[in-house]
């Protein structure tokens, strides 16, 4: 039983590695789709999205009955209820990603504002976060969590400076305003892309040194 | 230790219900902020929303405790780790509160743009949303959360016709901008926080009828 146990802990890691590499790959893909102009890669990150929805509930399936069925007890049980956890966030990234495809769509239908440096800077960060939340859940890097939630301030200071730029636009020249919402739009989005993943890096470095650095900076 | 048990599990939605009155005065809070332009008030939501803060990671360690102390099985295990999962829920709804707050400072520094019709109207809904969503919760009423998650459909609707009023004001005269940028923010604040309600019913009905009605229409 034993080792079935520790199968089905891999299993459940192996799963939520899946998500988040979904989740990292909707987001890059609303990205290609915004800089690209690129319609049709667009719809398909909403379509794509169902497989990241589907995988949420399968893992929350999966944390009900290792809770029933092995009871686990220290860190393993604060293993798997996080598992629970991690996987919401990554649902909601990939919901973000949705929300820059359809930003991408309505962009493509007009003129190019400004050339984007800012927001591909503002994903790769992001992306990165994600991938590296991750790996602190499933290797236990509880130093490399660390890392990710400090990040979290370079993401918010790109939005801010892009909200401040586009702003600047929009007061010159009222023709850019619908242009310049759906751009600061898509900045907040990858913004809250980075919070889900330093909500995860939280939860990791609650999960491995049983302190809880949430809301520590309030 | 039945009945014990059964105490644990009432405090627990005591705490639940506790948090959830606390979300939904920090958004009325803000509103009133917002509205009768009180910086002070504004300020108090801030500092209240560290007591959210804190019962969320109160209820974590509740649910863990429950979890590896009594073994709960089938609904009442379903009902403990939702309970977490609804507390990260009214924990966020503490921070939208928060920002908006933060855009009421920000809007009283300037003079009214508009009088506030559809604001207070999206706050009204979303707050009715938590507390049936949390009444629905506690009290196993699966009907009531399935009407939940239908009314978010009316925030979403107010949200989007205040946005396209908004971006009007911005295009007649660019003086407009910041302001309206600020409400803007605002009403999709309140617009998460009904997000928030509706991802809380849709797990209470899960809860009641073990049926998923995540992501249906999608």
């Amino acid at each position: 039983m034993e080792r079935h146990f520790d199968q089905e802990l891999e299993d459940l890691k192996q799963e939520l590695l899946r998500m988040a590499g979904l989740a990292e790959q909707g987001v890059a893909q609303a990205l290609k789709a915004l800089i690209q102009r690129d319609d049709a890669l667009a719809r398909q990150v909403t379509a794509d999205d169902a497989v990241l929805d589907k995988l949420e509930m399968d893992v929350d399936d999966r944390v009900i009955k290792l809770l029933a069925l092995r009871q686990p007890t220290a860190k393993d049980l604060r293993f798997i209820t996080m598992a629970m956890k991690i996987s919401g966030e990554l649902e909601r990234i990939g919901d973000q990603a949705v929300s820059i495809a359809k930003r991408a769509l309505a962009l493509s239908q007009e003129p190019s504002l400004k050339p984007l440096v800012d927001i591909p800077q503002m994903a790769e960060h992001a992306q990165g976060m994600i991938r590296d939340a991750l790996d602190a859940f499933v290797y236990a890097k509880p130093d490399l969590a660390r890392a990710v939630v400090t990040r979290d301030a370079r993401v918010d200071a790109l939005n801010d400076q892009l909200h401040r730029e586009l702003t600047s636009f929009m007061i010159e020249d009222p023709r850019t305003i619908t242009r310049a919402l759906n751009l600061m739009t898509v900045a907040r989005k990858l913004e809250r892309v980075a919070d889900h993943a330093t909500n995860i890096a939280e939860e990791v470095v609650y999960l491995y040194e049983a302190r809880d650095i949430r809301h520590q900076n309030q």
